[in-house]
């Protein structure tokens, strides 16, 4: 799993690529929950990721909650069809926000959506 | 995909070995749903499923949904770790009673227990 973190124009692009299981989740997890600060943006582009368990899906509702908590926002980009279908039919993805491409992403921060 | 149906006492037993994919979904759900009656009660025995996609978890939802506009009741035995744990983190279990084992499966009908 390679994780990239670019700090831009107040947003925090995060780029993972590879499988999302266990032992990755956990790097996930290490990497971004020190960066967390009040009023956190950032934006998960995961398009380089085929293949989530479920303890990627805990990462993600991690990473969710702890950007609530600090009054943050957070993006999810690229999700695979199969990723995208298991959040949906479960009722998860209503947690998230996701976007199909990285411009739609990021200009949504710009026009203030919520 | 096995599919095996076992009609006893009052309970339809289903025995599912194999992975509950897009396909194997689509032939669980066309043998299944014929079945469903006023107040059916089954047990969906899933000790041999390994793998279950989007498609398996969207059949799941749709048992659920018609056993209960069928006053029936439905109960999941033998989830693997991973797909109790994926159903676990999203909140999708919650929609259903899951028993590790088939004879406290089988108990729970007969003590009348919701």
């Amino acid at each position: 799993m390679d994780i990239d973190i670019l700090d831009k124009d107040g947003i925090t692009l995060v780029t993972l690529t590879g499988d999302l299981d266990t032992t990755s989740s956990r790097d996930v997890q290490a990497q971004l929950l020190p960066r967390l600060h009040p009023g956190i943006q950032w934006v998960l582009e995961l398009t380089g990721v085929a293949y989530m368990s479920s303890a990627g899906l805990r990462v993600l509702l991690s990473l969710y909650r702890s950007t609530a908590t600090h009054d943050g926002r957070l993006v999810l980009v690229g999700l695979s069809p199969e990723i995208r279908d298991t959040m949906e039919v479960t009722g998860f993805l209503n947690f998230f926000t996701a976007f199909e491409a990285l411009d739609e992403a990021l200009a949504s921060f710009g026009n203030g959506e919520a």
